[in-house]
């Protein structure tokens, strides 16, 4: 843990320094202990770890604060589609050096964070390395005794709905790596910036956490693409599904991207770094649950239908026509 | 989190097949869900985390279950030292590439030590890079309401006691360097390979943790170095401590080398690795405490008195001459 004391060396004060006024709740106490305490009350606690590093998850000219968030932005994601409420984290920094405004901005953009979405800093750890920079965080959230929403769940009948729109990110992440999406948008700034945006700066749907505790048979969240994502949520759950395409929420830039043929909708389906949430709604709890979506500001499509059987998820576009998928799932190894 | 399932690629599956099998406690939902589930059951969650890196904190060498084992027992110590029973621990993995004998020997060491703390693995994460070898583990402890054992709360009058010996995993980090130690040494295969063996797999003492809650006014583990860590401990109180350099307990291996004089007492009292305890201990409470210590198996010997004041702590040889620290803590930065 981040603890720092009369031994400490200058780099550790200097990382003190910056994190220290993060910690502001009590179970961190001040990063001046080996432990952090978190209170359950009676709560089951949910823990979720990602991690991201460096040239894999980020690029290397992304700015510190954009990693900070991203990295407790992924974790709150996965808090999210369980249903839970931020309750802390803590996080492993590997640093080649300190560079104290490397760090400063990366503490700034972390406690805008922390205040945001009420996830206090309860510890970590800085390590050297001489690789590349890696940020490795577990979160922690609390539901009633039981009510964890988990992958599995999901019955025949239920409504998949997906919130927000699918793809931004990959597109984002193309426009980054120079590839076809930027010469489709080379006249459209605002759009390329908004997808690098969606790529750099997911959007948890922590807002979304008592709606799916209400009324979700089973969530997860989209961060390895909705085909891959949903097969794993099928497969937990026993069952299969068919997506009718069209349905898939798309935003503007992504339907201008579709339509010049820069990207298929098989690629759409199967990029990463949505941080969307997939859940499974019984029937009669649509409306309630899309109503709860919408009052918590967060938009939730129903996309398809969860059927009886073990096979793939089928994916079909206007015209019943099934969508083949050359991979599911978008891998980082 | 690890949760491969039907869009999972060649090698989730690979890390699936070893790491699902030591995966048996329930709220770990064998590793198929996004997230695991921590019961509290009233207590307090201890959380804390600590990473180690290939070529700062295990040489590219060690073998991959003793790089397992120490990197859970490190967090094992801070959980011992805190008072807390082991409740699990997620992992981050970070992998240059999926070397399936590696992971099965990884895998092995893990469950060893799983089994014999007790500590079930909750989740975790695999995730790919081009740099070393990097495993972070944020490991988690109950203990009764409000009942963590504090760096602060040391109080003057207490005994500084610590565990088992100073100085031996500094020791055997020599030897693996090839410094003075293996030559003070040279003859005595056994000593060097116990002195190897305490850097390379310390020995967390976590049975001493309910003698800790029942009697200790503050603790911690002892990584970074007796000095550095007992000057951690008494900033924390707000106090200070005279230590007897000659009741600092040492093993027989390291008494040789220091005869030898082939490493000074001020570089075993700021080695760093020894994962003992260092605690404070009320003067009427020793002997209860040493009993139930020698009970637990853990040798607990006291090497000093609490005092008032701000000072660093000092370190008196038989003379009652102060020890110069040159540095009073090892430092991975």
């Amino acid at each position: 843990m981040i603890a720092p004391g009369a031994g400490a060396s200058g780099e550790d004060s200097l990382i003190a320094r910056y994190f220290k006024p993060l910690a502001t709740d009590p179970g961190a106490l001040g990063l001046s202990d080996d432990a952090a305490i978190l209170k359950a009350s009676g709560e089951d606690v949910v823990v979720t770890t990602d991690a991201v590093v460096e040239g894999v998850h980020f690029l290397s000219d992304d700015l510190p604060d954009t990693i900070a968030r991203k990295a407790l932005r992924v974790n709150l994601s996965d808090l999210a589609a369980k249903g839970a409420s931020p309750a802390g984290f803590v996080l492993t920094l590997a640093l080649r050096s300190v560079d104290e405004s490397w760090l400063a901005a990366f503490a700034r953009g972390l406690g805008a964070d922390i205040a945001a979405y009420r996830c206090p800093l309860l510890g970590g750890d800085t390590v050297s390395t001489p690789g590349p920079l890696m940020v490795s965080i577990t979160a922690f959230g609390r539901v009633p005794e039981g009510r964890m929403i988990h992958r599995s769940g999901a019955k025949p009948g239920d409504h998949v709905v997906v919130t927000g729109t699918i793809g931004d990110a990959a597109l984002g992440l193309d426009i980054l790596k120079k590839g076809r999406v930027a010469t489709a948008l080379a006249g459209d700034a605002a759009s390329r910036e908004m997808l690098v945006g969606r790529y750099r700066l997911p959007q948890p749907r922590n807002a979304l956490a008592p709606a799916l505790r209400a009324h979700a048979h089973a969530a997860m969240d989209v961060s390895d693409g909705l085909a891959g994502d949903l097969a794993k949520l099928c497969a937990a759950s026993g069952v299969s599904a068919v997506i009718d395409l069209p349905s898939v929420p798309l935003s503007p830039a992504a339907s201008v991207v579709l339509a010049a043929g820069a990207f298929g909708m098989a690629e759409i389906v199967s990029g990463g770094d949505d941080y969307e949430i997939l859940c499974a709604i019984p029937q009669g709890a649509l409306v309630e649950f899309s109503h709860a979506a919408s009052a918590a500001g967060v938009a939730a499509n129903p996309i398809g239908t969860v059927i009886a059987g073990a096979s793939a998820p089928k994916f079909l576009d206007a015209g019943g026509k099934e969508l083949p998928l050359a991979r599911m799932s978008h891998s980082h190894f």
